[in-house]
């Protein structure tokens, strides 16, 4: 029992008040962040539910959707992130951390793929360590927002080879580390390595979220890209990726992680002095891309 | 590959249009409702997030704890309800689905506790097996908006113990079936039996919902409250709860289940026939509440 409960004058929930009614039965000396955060949660929920009136075997529905989505999760699978993916959400979390001045390099999502502690790899070394797919040259130039060349700027790049998937996703398949690697800026800003294409690849469609995108009429893939996570002291880290312009997938990402400025240009050339360097002594796709950082805050 | 999605032209995803280009990746030959329903969910979502604007360390407590509410939920466990019911949202759906003339008896939430088949009793039965708690006499009449009594009307009832327990909850204390029954109209509309003052009780409190309605700073108490659920041929059923009305938590019930009209009238009283014929020869709690039902549409 609780004498300040028996104090408060009895407020009755109704259809007409209900956000009302639910919000101030929060405490005023809550932590205030989460008071403001429940609040909109509340307000929005309310204005959802009532906009599209459920019926309860709708509500039922939705809350059995809830549920699955998270009793399919896992360690190594997150139901969940990929829901927030979907809906565009994800995205806009990104969006609202790393807003930027016009010129830096954007960001996009880091996606479920990143491993931590990559090998450390000479500038020009070769990412695909099993000889599959079509060689690719990538190469580029780490600066500041003035063009000021960073000089020891790491380079943290992984990819899913040609047919679609990670080394994680086919441990049995691939080399371990195949496609990953971590690389140093010379003295000029500038990086260089080799790798192959990548291939557009689907979300995972069988679980509840996939079911939704298709129950949707929406489309599982991600076209075709590269991660990169580019980071040098004193600056802030961009994690992102460079798509591959010819897919055809890049207007339609089944988790909106597309922008114009990260769609590189990818062209067969001839080898030049440091890829034929890396061993590239044939025609070769090659991509040139470079990373503008800003200061840290 | 699909040369529908090669035609579309490419929208790409900005923090400015994110609504727009998540809804405009539906196909427009999905299910309409779903379409509705979905086309709502992901305006008020990016709306909240928008509002809120999270860091990358909140959303991910907010995946957190949404996988972590599915992951809890079992057979008989429902976390997810439990979180709409704290939310105020199952009690806003019943609302919705329930707006029914003024007069007629109010809705609220069915609650995880009740079983089908129950025992059919005799008018005047005691739904107390064991014996514990405070002696109450129920009695009531069923009838029409227009006061015409309904004969062979249904009354499922069931509520928690003297110490706030359902018997499902105590399979090894209470007896099968305590404080449960399925009772049936006299010709003029009457019903009465025998029970015991239910006590509040709190909502389950160690899971994420429990925490999180402490982070608000909110207590876990349902006031004390008896169910029922009263159906009759060419009525609609009513699923609702009568209230104790001297229950501190009666102003802030942990699921916003109490409305004014629900609220019983509880005496102490001398024996009537009817009481006396029951059983209770001496003074004792009684309740007495008429049920209104409207016509099925």
């Amino acid at each position: 029992m609780n004498d300040t409960l028996e104090a408060e004058p009895a407020v009755y929930f109704t259809e007409e008040n209900s956000e009302e009614a639910v919000i101030a039965r929060m405490r005023s000396d809550c932590d205030p962040r989460l008071r403001t955060v429940m609040s909109a949660a509340i307000r929005h929920l309310h204005a959802f539910v009532k906009e599209i009136e459920p019926t309860d075997a709708e509500w039922g529905a939705t809350i059995e959707f809830l549920t699955r989505t998270g009793q399919i999760s896992t360690d190594w699978r997150q139901e969940y992130i990929l829901l927030s993916d979907i809906l565009g959400v994800s995205m806009l979390v990104d969006a609202i951390n790393n807003r930027k001045p016009s010129g830096a390099t954007e960001t996009t999502v880091l996606g479920p793929f990143h491993v931590a502690d990559v090998p450390r790899l000479e500038l020009g070394a070769n990412l695909c360590l099993d000889g599959k797919g079509e060689p690719i040259f990538i190469e580029g130039r780490i600066t500041s927002a003035n063009g000021t060349p960073i000089a020891g700027a790491l380079i943290d790049v992984w990819q899913c080879n040609d047919e679609g998937f990670y080394d994680v996703q086919q441990a049995d398949v691939q080399p371990p580390m195949n496609l990953r690697g971590m690389f140093e800026t010379d003295e000029d800003g500038n990086f260089w390595f080799r790798s192959v294409k990548p291939r557009y690849y689907p979300i995972p469609t069988d679980g509840p979220v996939g079911k939704l995108l298709q129950a949707m009429g929406r489309h599982p893939y991600r076209p075709a890209h590269v991660h990169f996570i580019v980071s040098a002291p004193g600056y802030r880290s961009v994690t992102t990726h460079l798509f591959v312009p010819d897919c055809p997938y890049l207007g339609s990402d089944a988790v909106f992680g597309v922008k114009e400025s990260l769609i590189a240009q990818i062209n067969m050339t001839e080898p030049s002095a440091r890829s034929l360097a890396a061993g590239l002594d044939s025609a070769h796709w090659h991509l040139k891309y470079d990373f503008v950082l800003v200061p840290q805050e």
